[in-house]
């Protein structure tokens, strides 16, 4: 049975348990083995800053054992995935595994970073969309910067886009529930959910 | 002579190519080979999107010709790296090729996060410390999310901070450079630049 490992920054809920539990669940019913990286036994350790290196060792050690990552994209704390898990999707695209995304917001890459200018954009001298501070905006239709979305596209993954309500920004499943459904259509041994 | 790809925001600058030139230079200085992502000389492509699909798999391919990787990870459009730049530090992470990061700013991970939620953060009944939103902070005296100052740390790479001044903050190379120098002594044919 394939190994999927659930990159995204769920781990930071107030009922992470319980959401990262509902993604296993519905990752067994679509026929894949889950990882998650909040199923943590990280061993003790003298300082906080050791402990976040075990963690780290932790979770490269669950990648290493995956044999792909559905990685949740959905912007966190700005207007960007969070930066643990395009880590993660990157290491993943780097080892040839399976890789899927999804986002639970409706707005591309550019449609926010126009957001995070005011929709203070112009076209530069070089033909280029910059910002007032001069740095310019990647527009390719993507819902996020074009090396994690690039990545998962090119090899074949899907990029699945899904509008949540706010209220359930990172527990809404609905986009991660199709990542399921294209991967076990394409990869795994059933077609659909258990009966 | 050991290849090294530059990652960072810097090709999102006005000056990119200024910028990027000094770090190809600085680089050779160092005895390295630099590969910079902003040397695209990108296939055309009929949609933006096919475009930016282009600009993936070239840079990619800039990946997998390189023996390590020094990534900026100064934060970018908010109080994180760039997500396109923590993509490329965890595809490099993966293969277990050289890695390095700096950062142009002395704020911690933690730092940046609650000041993200203009310092009200609590420690909430589960023993974690979390946001009126409810999400939990790391906190592990880290300059970036675990994933990433981790895995540069546990691989025995440098990891540079260093507060540039707000004029300057992409294009400063103090931390670059002092991650070349470390480079440099651990597994260069030189220990500093030419004379």
């Amino acid at each position: 049975m394939l190994k999927l490992y659930l990159a995204g920054p769920e781990v930071f809920l107030p009922n992470a348990r319980a959401v990262l539990d509902a993604k296993a669940a519905m990752t067994r019913a679509y026929g894949f083995e889950p990882i998650c990286p909040g199923d943590l036994v990280i061993e003790p350790a003298p300082t906080r800053h050791q402990f976040g290196l075990n963690i780290s060792a932790t979770d490269e050690g669950f990648m290493n054992a995956a044999d792909g990552v559905i990685a949740n994209l959905t912007p966190f704390r700005g207007i960007a995935a969070d930066p643990g898990t395009a880590f993660e999707l990157g290491y993943m695209c780097a080892t040839g595994k399976l890789v899927a995304a999804y986002t639970n917001i409706a707005e591309n890459h550019y449609a926010r970073t126009v957001a995070w200018y005011d929709g203070k954009v112009e076209l530069a001298e070089d033909g280029r969309k910059r910002g007032p501070d001069g740095l310019s905006l990647e527009d390719f239709d993507m819902i996020e910067n074009l090396m994690l979305h690039g990545g998962v596209e090119r090899r074949g993954g899907p990029v699945v886009i899904h509008k949540a309500s706010q209220d359930a920004l990172y527990s809404d499943l609905t986009g991660f529930e199709a990542c399921l459904r294209i991967l076990a259509e394409k990869h795994g041994k059933m077609g659909g959910p258990l009966p």
